[in-house]
């Protein structure tokens, strides 16, 4: 017997009808002899019905009723799923976050996870009951309702999972696990049995949106066993998220192919090369909340050097404004740049351990004559900018270079 | 400075648009220099739509779970309200049932108020604060979210208005007060400045459905003020509901005419005249959760006599089924019914002093050729069942003989 925490997402609860359906799939788990922990999601469209009356009343609504009001939306789906479940002869009790004491700090709308009292679920558990626990939302020490931001009913799982040393936690999602690329740019695409967390934070942030990072990194410290599977899917064991090395033994090079097409470049030309000089740049874009991801600067020459960015396309021309006046103040002699981009990365541990990753890499793209914009490496990943015409090509070349349609592991 | 409880139902809160007139409302009283306390049901049409949703999952739902969900109705409205005020420069404050601890027994979609912990509202007044506090909804001594049933809004503004000594209790809907009669009906019909405790209770049971009952007996079992006004408009102060014997004594003798075209009456013929035939005849219909709302037996002759009943008509088929083998079992001749009557009664605190009430009553009803075919009183109201195509005829004959469209009070 063991402890299993599931967790489904919007779509997977998007109607009577898949309720059920995930109804019979938890009452399996249960039957086969398994303490099961179910986290549910808002029922796909509640949230953005919410949202929107919400605007309608005012138009920056206020956060801590902004979390009130959202909480509503998986409450309403613990309870359809417990009803589910009950109708089928299965044992069962719901949850809202502040109920099972999810304690968070009292960051309204992005609230982070402090503490679970797992007493009440353990008790639920041992009377043989399936616990349904409202994803996305907590309480503050006050008492008021707290939301966890984009994501959050993952991090409600993984948080569970932890906190009840869980064996498993299940992410059931639309997609059937993690694949070395997207099987839509490459037919040939497979499904990894296994991904380690970190080449996971690597493709998750790169555009393989199958689980969020914050989770991801929540399962990485606390150490739980997470997988992704298809709610759509009877079968299938998905894909399965790594954390200990003799794990990672058998694993070819790389593990994926990564994209993204939602950045912009920015280039600062013949910037005085001197110490400081990237916060003078790089600060006023933070302080203004805007994300950056690749940030290239090369050895200068001459006593200039010239700095590169990559922002999401929202924030390009917003990125753009704060810009200039700095290229004044700095004395920088230009700015040049481009949203028509696109950035592709090789992901997997094993590089390494194998050396000449990025050799293939490069004269794969220079073979159809792509031109790399910008280069950026980490332990595990290389990435490049491209022009953003020629992403489905590079994913496809890559892919093939990489042996990835080739079942490796 | 006074402190008042206003609550809005679900028309009064069904839109952005009525949220934000409700919000005007509200701000004017607080700028006035009261302290406010507002109580909001689900926007209209919401607690149906989860009521479906429920229902598609499981025929009879769960109770714990259905509360659960119906719950998350008010926890939109208020978070909105909330918004709404701070939008126009009112700070305010919401509060679910189980955030102010509205402590309840654990009786789920019907459950009774045991405590209110005030001290958090006092807090937020005293801070200058709006407080917002969802209706019909509660938590029991394990923290279950509980429902309190019908009419559970009026409740819980009564029940804070109890627990903080509010001044008075607003209670807003779609009509402007207490009326001598439907307005439908008797186009003379009068608002009432004022009506007793006993009095609205006696209207409110027989169709003049302006509050819940429970919140009226709340109201009179705690000494609080009670009004009804019209969240549509912005002038008029509403009926006032009175407790004190002095408010009474300008009372005319006839407060109103009720009516109700909802039952069903069952008369059992011969019934042997012995002690605890009515239990025999009434205790199953009980048992079965059929409310009985009118008794009429008469005195006996030859060891026989007639009982006879009104029920909703929507358990009509039911009694009647129950009946049939009761009816044989206790020897009894025959059972006759119909559900194409009517109930019209005369209520007020009036008739107490003043004599020829009933035969003012009867008189009237013989002058129109109306047959009367069970008569029930009680220390404040006359009752009678006749033939439901003559309803509106008694109604306006009645209003008419007892004087309700002068002005009196």
């Amino acid at each position: 017997m063991s402890l299993i925490v599931q967790k489904y997402g919007g779509t997977s609860v998007g109607s009577p009808e898949r309720i059920k359906h995930v109804a019979r799939r938890v009452a399996r788990w249960q039957r086969q002899g398994h303490q099961v922990v179910v986290v549910v999601s808002a029922m796909s469209g509640e949230t953005n019905r919410l949202v929107a009356l919400a605007k309608e009343i005012q138009s920056q609504p206020d956060p801590r009723e902004f979390d009130v009001m959202l909480a509503t939306g998986e409450q309403v789906t613990i309870a359809l799923l417990a009803m589910a479940l009950m109708d089928m002869g299965v044992s069962a009790r719901s949850y809202t976050g502040g109920q099972v004491r999810i304690l968070t700090d009292s960051a309204y709308t992005k609230a982070r996870i402090m503490r679970i009292d797992e007493d009440r679920i353990r008790a639920d558990l041992a009377r043989n009951q399936v616990v349904i626990v409202a994803g996305f939302q907590g309480v503050d020490e006050a008492g008021n309702i707290t939301t966890l931001g984009r994501g959050g009913s993952d991090t409600t799982g993984v948080a569970l999972a932890a906190a009840l040393k869980a064996d498993e936690c299940q992410i059931y999602t639309d997609v059937d696990g993690v694949y070395t690329t997207d099987p839509r740019i490459v037919p040939e695409a497979r499904r990894l049995k296994s991904i380690t967390f970190e080449e996971m934070l690597e493709m998750a942030s790169l555009g393989s949106k199958v689980l969020q990072i914050r989770s991801v990194e929540f399962a990485g410290k606390y150490n739980v066993r997470l997988r992704v599977l298809s709610s759509f899917e009877e079968e299938g064991e998905g894909t399965l998220i790594t954390f200990e090395e003799d794990e990672k033994m058998e694993h070819a090079s790389i593990s994926g192919i990564a994209f993204n097409r939602d950045e912009a470049k920015i280039t600062i030309l013949g910037v005085p090369d001197r110490p400081g000089i990237a916060y003078q740049i790089l600060g006023p874009i933070g302080d203004a909340n805007i994300d950056v991801d690749m940030i290239v600067q090369n050895v200068g020459h001459d006593g200039l050097t010239d700095v590169s960015f990559t922002v999401h396309r929202n924030d390009y021309q917003k990125a753009l404004k704060i810009l200039e006046p700095i290229q004044k103040h700095i004395k920088a002699r230009e700015i040049v740049s481009g949203d028509k981009i696109a950035k592709v990365s090789v992901v997997g541990v094993g590089m390494r351990s194998h050396a000449g990753i990025a050799s293939t890499m490069f004269r794969t793209l220079a073979e159809e004559g792509i031109n790399i914009q910008m280069i950026s490496t980490s332990e595990i990943k290389i990435s490049v900018v491209i022009d953003e015409k020629y992403l489905e090509l590079a994913v496809r070349v890559l892919h093939k270079a990489f042996g990835l349609e080739q079942p490796a592991r």
